[in-house]
């Protein structure tokens, strides 16, 4: 970077924040707890715990591994809306911020707003964003279904910009992020050209140290490249997660995969057999007989990092191809 | 433009063609004939014929239409298999280039070569990029499942870096364009910073004046935004046509594939009926019982216009994108 001058990747993301860096860690269930979420606001960005399908006790002790590293948390909001008082028992934590996804945000929006935490709705189409603009949210996250775990089927390069022409048209304040696929510091500029004011990482710090995730389901994705995933419904249904249809989850390619995807009605008929055994392999960090979480981004993945080393290299290279790029020529 | 200082636009793409702009309009086939693939070389690009399915007396007409302007010419691989003679015919209008999609490139290449046309392989994932470089395309065009018509399910915004990564090591002359979703300059800027020496543009020019499209069909995707596409089957069942499974359509959603998707096989049953009832439905200009081929940028179109404006709105937009992201600060 010494050439290049010095680092200072702003956007209106990092003057609203008044953070460092536009990245911000996605709320992985399971994978993203508060060891990954306080590194990655630690190195600049900001993190994101995992909330998931909501245990109130896994997400205190979470909370407290943060050491008051500012942080927020990300929900599952159809799960939400079974376990109604886990929000106000989260929001005593003081979250940074409070993201969305999945359902219909209305019911959490006034207490989180109370809390005085942000409002994040994550959005897998333009009919979420007109939604998430109802809200008023304070950022929205526009996913394309490149992304690893839920998600739906717009692609980021076109979801991104329609999505930064809708907000300037209806709500020029809200911020927007762009998630699915965004790894290494040429997704981050793309996306900055695309017209977001940051991006919100998943696979690429689901693949660092800090994530709660099996060493041998880290070993299975730096072998895959990103031909090797697939959007099903099979680990949802062999979970019995009672998902939305429109959201599809996008996981590695194993046996488990083989044997159950276009069998989805047989393997709801097994789940009582499938489940347990689904869950042992789970247990065991088997990479073939349970779903692995990871996105297309795989295939630029080669190695397990730090976040703050991940954070710092996204950020470094971003820089390095804007200012390439910048100018009149392209030389 | 006046500020910002003169549009060059230059990349390795620009400087191998000798072209000025790092623009190729996609061989849509039936839209993209003689007129839309020369106007977009003369406005600076590189303009390509839609071989389509392979009528030697309607590529005739449409290489005559381009008044000597060069261009090049795209193919579907496979339908290509079905009509050997047909390369040799076109091949005689010295096409500057030869698209190939759908299929295995390689019976075609030493007639491409011997014709002193360059050879550019559209692929889908990263298994087709393995497979143009076996080939020794001069170009790879990475195209994510954004596009309209035919594709697969790889995001543009993972598939290009992966490919510009695995070029990089194994083929570093080989150009690579990124395809899918490229509507405007964000998208073209965007491309650039994810590693492509250019873009392969679809949607954007078949919304111009030149491409051979129904009005009816234009309007439909100026009231559409881009979560009103799918990815399908059903138009190459109707039309009885043997697409590889792995590949689908991306049309508009309409009265056609409300009716049919998810029914593919009642459809296919139903193929002495129903076909010569879309071809009507096709012929005249129905926007609801036919086919409409368009992708997910449609959201990004407000209007048709000539194709020399969209390149040069492309151009400029860009432009003014890397300008102002350029150098060390985003601010």
């Amino acid at each position: 970077m010494d050439a290049a001058g010095p680092v200072n990747l702003s956007t209106r993301f990092t003057r609203a924040l008044n953070v460092r860096y536009p990245i911000v860690s996605a709320p992985m269930a399971f994978a993203a707890g508060g060891a990954l979420a306080a590194a990655v606001s630690r190195a600049g960005g900001l993190g994101l715990i995992g909330g998931g399908y909501g245990e109130a006790a896994w997400l205190e002790e979470q909370f407290a591994l943060t050491h008051g590293e500012p942080v927020g948390v990300g929900f599952i909001t159809w799960s939400l809306h079974r376990s109604a008082s886990l929000l106000s028992e989260v929001l005593k934590y003081h979250p940074r911020a409070v993201m969305l996804s999945f359902g219909d945000p209305r019911p959490f929006v006034d207490a989180i707003r109370g809390a005085g935490a942000l409002l994040i709705c994550q959005c897998q189409n333009m009919e979420h964003v007109e939604q998430a603009l109802d809200v008023s949210a304070d950022v929205v996250v526009a996913q394309g279904a490149e992304a690893g775990g839920h998600g739906a089927l717009r692609g980021t390069v076109t979801l991104v910009p329609e999505a930064a022409d809708f907000i300037a048209a209806y709500s020029p304040q809200t911020l927007l992020l762009a998630a699915g696929g965004i790894a290494d510091g040429r997704g981050l500029a793309a996306a900055l050209m695309l017209g977001a004011d940051g991006v919100l990482v998943g696979t690429r710090l689901w693949a660092s140290r800090e994530a709660l995730v099996a060493e041998r389901h880290h070993l299975s994705m730096l072998a895959a490249n990103g031909d090797d995933t697939l959007r099903t419904h099979v680990p949802d249904i062999v979970r019995q997660l009672p998902w939305p249809a429109e959201f599809t989850a996008r996981i590695r390619r194993n046996a488990f995969t083989e044997r159950w995807h276009g069998r989805e009605q047989e393997l709801a008929g097994h789940a009582a057999v499938e489940g347990p055994r689904y869950r042992q392999a789970l247990a065991e960090g088997d990479p073939e007989n349970a779903a692995v979480w990871f996105g297309e981004a795989a295939g630029l993945i080669q190695s397990i990092e730090p976040a703050a080393a991940i954070v710092e290299q996204m950020i470094g290279e971003a820089t390095l191809q804007l200012q390439r790029h910048g100018g009149a020529s392209l030389d």
